[in-house]
């Protein structure tokens, strides 16, 4: 008999989270880089989506059944709320794509989307790290979040300025601009994730 | 004697915060329904979100004040935050009508707030339902929120993409996209609520 | 030897935090009002939003550490996290300046940042006094942010409704509507930390 019988449902259901995560962010970047077949391509993120919402909703169910957790109940729900977030804002910026009949690319979109990408792989990585509890390596991988944040900071800068250089179209603008925040909000909520296994390591250590 | 004297009173606060909340997302309505005399009907939300702030201010400082709570603390504090957010948002909504000056209706805006009319009304009965301690009628009441919120989500994206289609000021897109994200975030933070609550439900069931 | 050895370090970490957000909400504040040398004025904020964000991050890590705290544990992490978005939006609000290459002042932006360096100057204040266990005399200074916040909503919604009368660059009004909006956000987040003291003192009185 095993004393914490739902220990290991927790990293599971976070495993689940951070793959469907990275489908969501690679599926995005392909949206961006191709820019055809849109809609077919937005609705199979938002499958993906809905998708998370059951596994956020299934950790959050269990998390209040549960009496012993593996993990601080609070950090549970936070890193469970953080990942949806993230989904959410991928969500968001694919479906304005689509619902602000957007025709053209933009400079800096698809750098920003395939930086987006990399914090949800290192993001899936530092989840699998923290289930076999090999603390040091969940830092190594929250200081590369970190530095991944940074960098989608300065594209996203950069890609703000130069649309205000160079489009001159003010609905253009507003559209563009709320979906380039969206991805840049994401990588916030990557950066959240970060502290939030980084709270959580130093429990341990 | 009794030995949870305070249990009454947080159920009556929420009651009465969650009838404050119906009154004014029913004042919301009648506002971009009728769209006369809006000086006035913003100025009576702005009543009611005053009357809403006394009420969350009253609820946390009795929450800090009092040992036993007949519901976790931190689920008072989120549900007293969560509708006060709720309030806040209407009168946003309601305040920038006045502040740019808006002088016609756009399409999906009343539909949005009748559907807001509507989270808030079931929100009130689930309150009522939750102090009666009967939980499977708050779950059933939850489960509409959801459907209202996924409702709302269409409504609200419907209204954006028809406006980016047919509206051609800017300056007007840029006034009603603030003003129907406010909208669309208080139904939102109404799913929240109902989150909150099919939390506690879960924790007593 | 002492049995809370670290009760002091929270104090001098939010001192600390308290006066960075001071010299910070100062330098916006005088580059708002002499709007020259600007790529220099705003490169002196962001060093000091890289100074915040290692107080906040000491101060996490030392919470996480600590099993014994004068303060709640929340209360610590969430005056960390509040103190730390206003230093966050100060910085937002400085970057956009340079980033939208903006060229003239808007009527209101300078009243909008004296009030949020007034909002920091009490904010440190009241820090001081839950120090020194002064308790009224935080509950006084949480009262004048609070009127501070009610005063800077009145400037903010004032800016903004002379900007949609007077401004007719559509481009223009999206980047002072979002440079304003950094800095009442800014405010908001002040009346958390003001909520936030309040909780504290009402804990403790």
């Amino acid at each position: 008999m095993r004393l914490f019988p739902k220990e290991i449902d927790f990293f599971e259901l976070f495993d689940k989270a951070s793959r469907n995560l990275i489908n969501a962010s690679r599926s995005l970047l392909e949206l961006l880089e191709k820019f055809t077949d849109i809609e077919n391509r937005v609705e199979s993120i938002h499958r993906l989506e809905k998708e998370g919402d059951l596994i956020t909703h299934e950790t959050i169910r269990r998390l209040n059944k549960t009496f012993l957790t593996p993990l601080d109940r609070e950090d549970i729900h936070a890193l469970a709320c953080r990942l949806d977030d993230i989904l959410d804002l991928i969500w968001a910026a694919a479906d304005r794509i689509n619902l602000f009949k957007i025709e053209s690319q933009i400079d800096g979109a698809v750098e920003l989307a395939k930086s987006l990408k990399e914090h949800t792989e290192v993001i899936h990585r530092a989840i699998q790290e923290l289930k076999k509890k090999r603390y040091s390596m969940v830092q190594d991988l929250c200081i590369e979040i970190n530095r991944l944040e940074n960098e989608a900071d300065r594209i996203f800068r950069d890609a703000i300025g130069r649309m205000f250089e160079n489009e001159k179209d003010p609905i253009n603008i507003i559209k563009w601009k709320e979906i380039l925040e969206h991805l840049e909000n994401a990588t916030d909520r990557c950066e959240d994730v970060a502290n939030i296994l980084e709270g959580i390591v130093l429990k341990h250590a």
